[in-house]
């Protein structure tokens, strides 16, 4: 019997987003005898994913990140330490980190933090990455975990051409 | 090598939506030096899954399905048959089917249809399975898929308390 962990926080109308991006809001209406929802967001509200285009002019967006760097083992831990897919506990990455992650084939990296370096830079390392083709995944909720290997599947919004996008991830346990 | 499909319809400012349902916008900003974007879509818009809250009163909504529903083996067919998660072409179920589906354990059941009942009536099916505990999937893009077996991995948004959510989904053939 599998496991899976849902490592995705939820989104809710009142919820606090990053300085600036647009406030979140669920408006239920009934239509047709039907309850449905209006709903606003931000594209890198709650956990979600970076595209190139988030930084890279002229880069990809989300609905053509390559699905087979979105799902596949992952390594979780509280270290950085170089893997396919990495999601740090509490954690960000230097330059320097990235670059030799990138170097050692990284594909996707994830952290439960709101984003994946110090704030109040120029993003240096999300450009770094972003530009390598590097899947970015932020504001997990990594509270249920215990560090070691899983099977991700983060599958973010198929929202075309846009810069990142709002997604559900979990882990499947051995 | 596991091959994964996409079976999630894009997501775009102009697309047609369900008559009355919210319009989808994406709206690209500049915000300390990163592109970010606005979304507004309507909770079954485009590839979407219905929660229980859709149709029953006091239902559980999106964020609580259960993800062992979600994800697993599932039958894509042309025809009706019994399964426990099952993907139709171009297919849409009867109360009869439902019923029938629902008895033999049926957990997910998805369309690349709009709907999975005939349009104008009081949504009977809607209701019978909802009322089951049966995720209804809608809006599905099956044209790059053969009829046969895979394993389905089905993300809706977790948005708490939601009706239903956008969501993506793809499957991985063996």
């Amino acid at each position: 019997v599998t496991r899976i962990i849902d490592i995705t926080r939820p989104l809710r109308g009142d919820m606090e987003v990053y300085p600036g991006d647009p406030p979140v809001s669920v408006t239920p209406m009934v239509l047709g005898g039907a309850r449905v929802s209006a709903l606003q967001l931000g594209s890198h509200t709650g956990t979600h994913v970076d595209a190139p285009l988030h930084f890279v002019e002229g880069g990809y967006g989300v609905d053509e990140l390559p699905l087979d760097a979105l799902v596949g083992e992952v390594v979780v831990s509280r270290q950085v330490l170089p893997a396919e897919r990495l999601l740090l506990f509490d954690g960000n990455l230097s330059v320097d980190d990235a670059q030799e992650l990138v170097d050692h084939g990284l594909r996707l990296v994830g952290t439960d933090r709101i984003t994946i370096e110090e704030e109040g830079g120029d993003h240096p390392v999300h450009k770094l990455l972003l530009g390598a083709g590097v899947v970015i995944l932020e504001t997990l909720d990594l509270s249920a975990v215990e560090p070691g290997t899983y099977q991700l599947v983060c599958l973010p919004l198929k929202v075309e051409g846009c810069d990142g996008a709002p997604a559900r991830a979990i882990l499947i346990a051995p």
